[in-house]
């Protein structure tokens, strides 16, 4: 690889032509810049295109109140002392973020305008109504396309070892994204249509998210699960991505060409890739030729105190922010050939319903997803558009009447928008940190009451002493993301032998959103991507995400959670297992089927 | 077909599952409703969904300055005397919309406001941003969504007569509800991979918007132009619909199966086709199984100044709207077999930078669209589903402290929206009655100081005689939409035995462009479906749009246009058009291409 002094002589992107769908090789390049020059004809009178006149759009502006970007208190970039599993509970307590009320005591906040005409005539400075509300360009609003590709050229992801770095196109959120994506780099496959040495392969972590598995199966993908370990995806090893790769069986289809991959806080296991691992996986995607799809909504929730180790990465080129140089990078950091493809979205940083993202990849796979872009979404809605390219950005003159989200009525700012980014790690690591401790606490079957006293040990009744001991789940404390997951061990519940582990699952299940544990948690079937896993192990996992409710219940849920859990541990008769799947028994099906993950497939 | 007053009684709509793509056809359903009793449990933990708090979204409230619903002067609903080609300027003159100006002449615009958190418990009647920010429903933010299907059930589309009538689904707009609608039913298909039998056609108007050409045409779809009249597509005749099912050659593939149509100001010739073509055109696709996809962003754009006949129908059943009444219905209202699929959208009516629209069709059509939308888009922005549902809904109780988009703070309401479109089609109106007016004035070729007394006809100057009465172009004046559509006749040109027609109209076309002319128009080839179409007549004919320029310019840029056509045909020297064509000529491609299609595409 080349020097980091010199990016022109890094190496050009390799070429992924070979493996473009034909509806994407068929989609045809604009020759759109040859017309530019009659477009810019000073006093041209434009009566070709067909855009609706903006004077008849009836938002005049667009305003919001918007939080100073250092609403919430930070978490520190190091990890601290003591370790994990017992961290001090005074920096994480999850007691001086103020919850939002209406009225006096709203948090401080600027208040936002967009104008209907900025009178600032470089679009890439231009953010108003008569703009961002008429036709635009697939690559998103010229503004805010150019910020964030700045922002992920510059900060994001300062070190990508290819040529001239990647480029962006903004899209409609991640799903949207993966959409494209895999519409662009695979060919639809079907069963008794096709023949089988065509039929394209998408591996996938062993436990991931449904909602690119639903988007991939009925295009026909093999979907492919790879060995997972607390990480995340193993290179090595049985199962793992080397041993997949190397003892493909052609019968099954394609050797698959792509990976799609959450590296840091795994939706639903909360793995979180190091960077030893990203370089061995990566070295066999280029030994076999494999495209890496990495969906990294969690990316700059990272959370140092479940990790005295992470933080030891270096980058190789600093961001400017201490904040985002402590993070594990992206796969992009070591893409030489350009053979990744991130997705970014602003759900988790400004809001899901933004539906809002964008695509980093080497220049010539941005270009196809271009032109998918122009024949289906065109572009993001300008509402949402415009109203974040001026909380971040703000007036763009002096006399530029909008104002963005900073006290002094400018933008946010790359460092405004780095320090929101620390407050949201900050509150989900108290959050984090706040459900663990509970766990932690309460993983250990205790049979209070039946305790014995020690000269009774070995004696006759000797299963009771080691039932007091036993753990029965466990659980990493997450590095990143949002949730946590929790794995079971029902060879330790007294009805062991009387009722199938995956029953006693399914009550377990049902008995949490019964009084007084009422919680409702995700059981792990619905994250298998197969049948085989959800069969064969699925049941015993359980995902909990302490992102949704709200900050100070988690704790108090949590432990409802870790009641509903011992309360099941106690349950000794099979009538009562019958009593609680009564009602699911008559319906028929299985609880924990894709109904539920549809229910929550966005999330 | 059945009794009006009994709606039950209707059929039900016909199956079309023999038509869903393979893709379509393997989406899951969702089995989600089981799950709602669980979600619904009081007190519930919500542990299991993955979706951020919505107290760490950075925007408080939104806000918006608003017009009032009648910001702008309507139009008659019914058509005035005298005949079109010679309409009174007063009703119609553009005179009396006030421009946008900022500051004390502002036009009177209302508060929009859209809260944190309206307290109201019904999802179908909240409007805000813990809701609107959050994850949501494929099928649209559900109050959005049920004002839709209200208005698309009760007011757009009265009288649907299939049993229960049509569902809606929110998108992206039309090229997003296209995208769908195609993905949903029809099979990609590739030459040399896949057997002639399978190619799946689009019938389309023998001129089009290529947007949608170029949805379909990259997964192999066979264009298939149907020959068109002032109105639209011809049902019989040479070309016509009938002539092109019957006559079916399937050595070229199936038998098309879905016509894409733009049926009121018809993109670009503006054809805006009668209940009586309709009828029979609808006759058709029963008889041959023809799924009929209707574009309709003019569709409450018609002009009856230019036509008397027009508001001849009378609708089966009332909108309750005299205006609404008065417009050329849907396909929809033919459609006793169900097998419409209507594409509406925002894009006209508010602005295209909403990326907002609905697709009305059979519920079961709608189901498996719905599907495609999880995987893809999810919803359209919520910041532009939350600021529309509250423009038009207002606070939906008396401590909602939502603000919406009439004078007392309420919503538009129905009426109010429908007020919008009455103003919106007044504005439209007066601008194709501005440029019509100057087009007709000036297509007649007058050789000033060169006339002759009439003693002097038949003598040997016979020739000039005649040119002096020549029509140089001709159009019909539009009955809707934003476009006029101008054929030449080159062969009446001076050196039309020197010069190509199709060259001579490129000549033609840079001439507009320079001074004092400058004016840029839409080449007829941009919209031509086939290359067949493009080299024998495209040349021809210009697409002018009387919507995009400023409106007090129409009159002037029109007779800039009409100017050029002058000088165009005065031209008489060969080495003049070589010299307008030099650049052009170096550049090697001829203009009219694909690229400018691109620029335009989205209009």
């Amino acid at each position: 690889m080349s020097s980091i002094s010199d990016p022109a002589s890094f190496p050009e992107p390799v070429d992924l032509s070979h493996y473009l769908s034909r509806t994407t090789r068929a989609r045809e390049a604009s020759t759109i810049k040859r017309f530019y020059k009659y477009f810019t004809i000073p006093g041209i009178g434009q009566i070709a295109g067909g855009t609706p006149s903006d004077k008849y759009f009836p938002y005049d502006t667009l305003e919001a109140k918007v939080a100073h970007p250092n609403r919430f208190r930070p978490t520190p970039n190091k990890p601290l002392d003591p370790p994990p599993n017992d961290p001090p509970t005074a920096p994480l307590a999850a007691s001086s973020i103020s919850p939002r009320k209406h009225g006096k005591d709203d948090p401080p906040a600027a208040r936002l305008f967009v104008p209907h005409d900025s009178g600032v005539p470089d679009p890439l400075r231009m953010i108003d109504l008569k703009s961002a509300l008429q036709y635009g360009t697939a690559q998103g609003y010229p503004s805010l396309y150019y910020f964030i590709r700045q922002f992920t050229r510059n900060n994001l992801h300062p070190f990508v070892p290819y040529k001239d770095g990647p480029e962006v196109i903004l899209t409609c959120g991640n799903t949207d994204g993966f959409a494209k994506t895999i519409q662009a780099l695979s060919d639809e496959w079907f069963e008794g249509h096709d023949p089988v040495e065509e039929r394209p392969g998408l591996l996938v972590e062993e436990y991931c998210y449904m909602n690119a598995i639903q988007t991939a199966r009925p295009r026909g993908m093999n979907i492919v699960p790879v060995a997972i370990d607390d990480e995340g995806m193993c290179a090595k090893g049985p199962g793992g991505l080397e041993d997949v790769l190397a003892s493909w069986d052609s019968s099954k289809g394609r050797r698959p060409h792509m990976i799609y991959t959450v590296t840091v806080g795994q939706n639903p296991t909360s793995g979180t890739l190091s960077v030893a691992r990203r370089t061995e996986i990566y070295a066999l995607c280029v030994e076999y030729d494999v495209i890496i799809v990495e969906d990294d909504p969690y990316w700059y929730l990272q959370f140092p105190s479940s990790s005295p180790s992470m933080a030891d990465f270096k980058p190789v080129k600093s961001s400017g922010f201490e904040f985002l140089d402590s993070l594990i990078p992206s796969y992009l950091s070591l893409d030489y050939q350009g053979r990744v493809v991130r997705l970014d979205t602003f759900s988790k940083t400004v809001a899901p319903g933004c539906r809002l993202g964008w695509i980093t990849a080497q220049p010539a796979l941005v270009e196809r997803i271009l032109r998918i872009t122009e024949c289906s979404t065109q572009q993001p809605s300008g509402f949402v558009q415009s109203m974040v390219a001026e909380l971040v950005m703000g007036p763009q003159s002096s006399t530029d009447p909008g104002k963005g989200g900073a006290a002094d009525g400018s933008g946010w700012k790359v460092d405004g928008f780095v320090r929101w980014l620390e407050g949201l790690r900050g509150n989900y690591e108290r959050r984090m940190s706040a459900m663990c401790d509970v766990l932690n606490a309460n993983k250990h079957l205790v049979k209070a009451g039946r305790r014995k006293s020690l000269s009774e040990v070995a004696s006759d009744d000797e299963e009771w002493a080691v039932v007091e001991k036993m753990i029965i789940y466990d659980f990493v404390r997450p590095l990143g993301g949002m949730f946590v997951w929790v794995r079971f061990n029902f060879s330790t519940h007294p009805l062991r032998k009387q009722v199938p582990a995956p029953r006693l699952a399914q009550a377990l299940w049902v008995l949490w959103t019964t009084k007084p544990y009422l919680c409702l948690v995700a059981p792990g079937s619905m994250f298998a991507p197969t049948a085989e896993i959800r069969d064969a192990d699925a049941y015993n996992c359980f995902r909990l995400c302490f992102a949704a409710c709200p900050e100070d219940e988690v704790a108090d849920i949590s432990k409802r959670f870790t009641d509903g859990a011992q309360a099941f541990w106690r349950i000794r008769s099979k009538e009562k297992i019958d009593k609680l799947l009564e009602e699911e028994d008559k319906e028929g099906e299985a609880k924990t089927d894709a109904g539920m993950g549809m229910l929550m497939g966005v999330c």
